[in-house]
């Protein structure tokens, strides 16, 4: 059996998230379902996490193994012909009989998306964020400096998880202005539920004067998830990249 | 009764294209009905012109005529919030009673975004023209340089199209690249029915070799629509700005 990555990238806005779940069509359901039709196997995809209903990916990572013989590299494109447009296979290659997409991980990035603007975009309905207030850019990139390093996130967890360790590192937060549309990326070893897009409410709650950059600190310090800001949607939000 | 002008960004995908017609829901059409439910008038709207099927709009110009004392400043947002997500009224001002959308127009410029990629975009599949070739940028820009000018553009017209004149004037070409995907903005002073995807189409063949970019004068002087390119998709066409 050969062990191979596929790189994925997919608009999540029709999908009830990654994970298949009894509800809804999944994104992992969906492209198990392309592979059965190319191979005639029923893989188990391992993703390298869940994304939630509306989240999208630039470069989610999963695995499988097969008894297929399509060349590694050919696996992407096989893919793409049976996948609907909304998701899309970037890369494929053959791994190591012991990678795994989920126990690899050693880091993350997730974008997050922001369009600033009285009028919303006809383009980015499903695809940002949309505020109507004007953000005070300079005391969120201040705010944001709070979250970098190694703390306990759990002011920053959607309640209800159970989790052995609620410590992360948050290695660089970095902003990008192109006009009304802002780019927020968040990179670290790893996040909790929801982490991101408590994170992302917290810094647009500093940005319109809710909330002070010094109070970030405060906040983590706290670990109530009451303290912290709101979770911004869920369809502003991209898993951009996987490290391992 | 005032004059009104608004201007208009549409994602064209669920639309027959901008103007009323039997079978299918257009756009003109869905903002009449937003505007009858804000006043209980049936207005005429007037735009700058049509647009077909799937093709977007950043800035339609259209006006219509009102007995409604809704400062011209709050049309906009009237509208909006009585619009489906996928058109957007942007601006709204009151104009002098002889202001028409059409007729007092003096140019246009039109974007085309092109996806120059192996793999498509699940965030582009209907938002820009996918070309899996690899393109000769250098060779495209030196072809656009031909269509520069005052020139009968018969060859790049749809046939079937009656019209006085088929002399216009493109006043400027411009290329944008941003990694894989590139934008082409056309200015002039007119362009007649499916003169910016023909001639989108034309740059198409000489970026991949079919054609060269000397032969552009000649296909302007043959006045053959078929010595031309072929008509680049709508979904990847956006009407950008109208001038007055």
């Amino acid at each position: 059996m050969r062990n191979i990555q596929i790189i994925i990238s997919y608009r999540g806005t029709s999908y009830c998230g990654w994970q298949v779940q009894p509800n809804g069509v999944t994104i992992q359901e969906v492209i198990i379902r392309a592979i059965k039709e190319l191979t005639g196997e029923t893989v188990n995809l391992t993703g390298s996490g869940r994304t939630d209903a509306g989240v999208h990916a630039l470069g989610q990572s999963a695995n499988f193994f097969t008894a297929s013989t399509i060349p590694p590299e050919v696996w992407y494109r096989a893919l793409n012909t049976r996948l609907p447009v909304d998701i899309r296979v970037i890369r494929s290659r053959e791994c190591p009989p012991d990678f795994h997409s989920r126990y690899n991980t050693i880091g993350k990035s997730y974008l997050y998306k922001i369009l600033e603007s009285p009028v919303a975009s006809p383009f980015l309905a499903d695809l940002a964020f949309h505020i109507t207030r004007t953000l005070d850019w300079g005391a969120m990139e201040e705010a944001a400096a709070g979250f970098l390093g190694e703390h306990d996130f759990s002011a920053f967890m959607a309640s209800g998880s159970a989790i052995k360790s609620t410590v992360r590192t948050i290695t660089d937060i970095s902003f990008i202005k192109r006009g009304e549309l802002s780019e927020i990326t968040f990179t670290g070893n790893g996040f909790l539920y929801n982490m991101v897009r408590i994170m992302m409410g917290t810094l647009y709650e500093v940005g319109y004067g809710r909330l002070k950059p010094q109070d970030i600190k405060a906040i983590i310090a706290g670990k109530d998830r009451n303290k912290a800001g709101v979770t911004a949607p869920a369809h502003g939000l991209y898993l951009k990249e996987v490290y391992y």
